[in-house]
């Protein structure tokens, strides 16, 4: 069980790697296996189909990146700090994963939104359910917020949408100029939206 | 000479609706020559490349959606105005491309940032300078409304490109979702963003 439990876990690791480089469509499931380094046999085993896969690549890395994020954004921190601490870290994610690849690889979910979510309604599904999730997540902090008088926003659901649209917007262009620069307003623009005063005096300066 | 720029016409007009419906990496250039209805000879006549290709359709893409984009932005309705007319159309273009082919397909440039920056130098490159184009666009509109007291906005650069990211972010949702309605937000975040009010009293009941 240790080896077999073992090849899947070098696949889904194999795939995120490569989808992150390549997008979906451009890659076979031979070229998987083969940076995997195990047989295409073991493949079909473990997933039915590359469709199968791509399921189990977005299920995983979202495990892991809810985790970031309920420790982010339901910590103890007054709720518009959580928000900022969730843009400095997706911002240090992204320079991390440019120091490594040489690239800014963007976001799993909106790179595949966009690459995908026209082609495979199970795919659609997913990452429709994700980014719920990611607005649910956001929504909760707006709504703490608001109950502060920290903001005047009245539609929290819209209001959690735009910050989470506006986050993706922005990784779409650290993507595209290769620069995470871009990502430095998302804190002051999610305030702008939220109809918020910093929370802090020497934020406004920044 | 008639026949053989129709052969280009048609392999472009092809390969635009072919992306759309499936990206780039999906497509192969026998695929795109049958669509098209054209010799697969007259292909490689025509065009370098599939990337060659792709750089065609981005440059005619976006000298169609520059003239929507110029005819709105340097009208001479208030600057704020335009700037609402922008999302407007964009969301009305949106709604007739799901009402043809049944799906949101989102905005091109997006998509293929998504799909392909990390991949193509030349590509990256093209799409670098579409979306500098449109930033520049919208940066100029707010200068105007800056003159005239509309925003208190400051740094005009950073905000046009905000705005930018707010319309690529939520076109995502909406290719998303298949659903225009997150467009909706567009107009009253973008004043948000500004720090604008809305320039007509009618608007602020939306």
């Amino acid at each position: 069980m240790g080896r077999t439990s073992d090849a899947r876990s070098k696949i889904l690791s194999a795939a995120q790697s490569l989808i992150e480089l390549r997008g979906y469509s451009a890659l076979g499931v031979a070229e998987i296996c083969k940076t995997a380094g195990v047989p295409k046999g073991s493949f079909y085993y473990f997933f039915e189909s590359k469709e199968g896969l791509a399921l189990a690549v977005l299920d995983e890395h979202w495990a892991a990146q809810r985790g970031d994020w309920d420790r982010l954004l339901r910590s103890d921190q007054e709720p518009l700090l959580r928000l900022r601490q969730l843009f400095e870290e997706t911002a240090a994610a992204q320079r991390a994963g440019q120091a490594t690849c040489g690239t800014v690889s963007g976001c799993m979910f909106g790179n595949l939104t966009l690459e995908l979510s026209n082609q495979t309604e199970a795919i659609r599904q997913r990452l429709q359910e994700i980014f719920d999730a990611q607005v649910d997540m956001v929504q909760e902090v707006i709504t703490a917020a608001q109950q502060r008088g920290d903001v005047t926003v009245v539609d929290t659901r819209e209001a959690a949408r735009s910050v989470v649209a506006q986050l993706e917007g922005q990784v779409l262009f650290a993507k595209l100029y290769n620069n995470t620069a871009s990502l430095g307003a998302l804190w002051l623009n999610c305030l702008a939206l939220l109809g918020a005063r910093a929370p802090e005096p020497e934020v406004a300066a920044v």
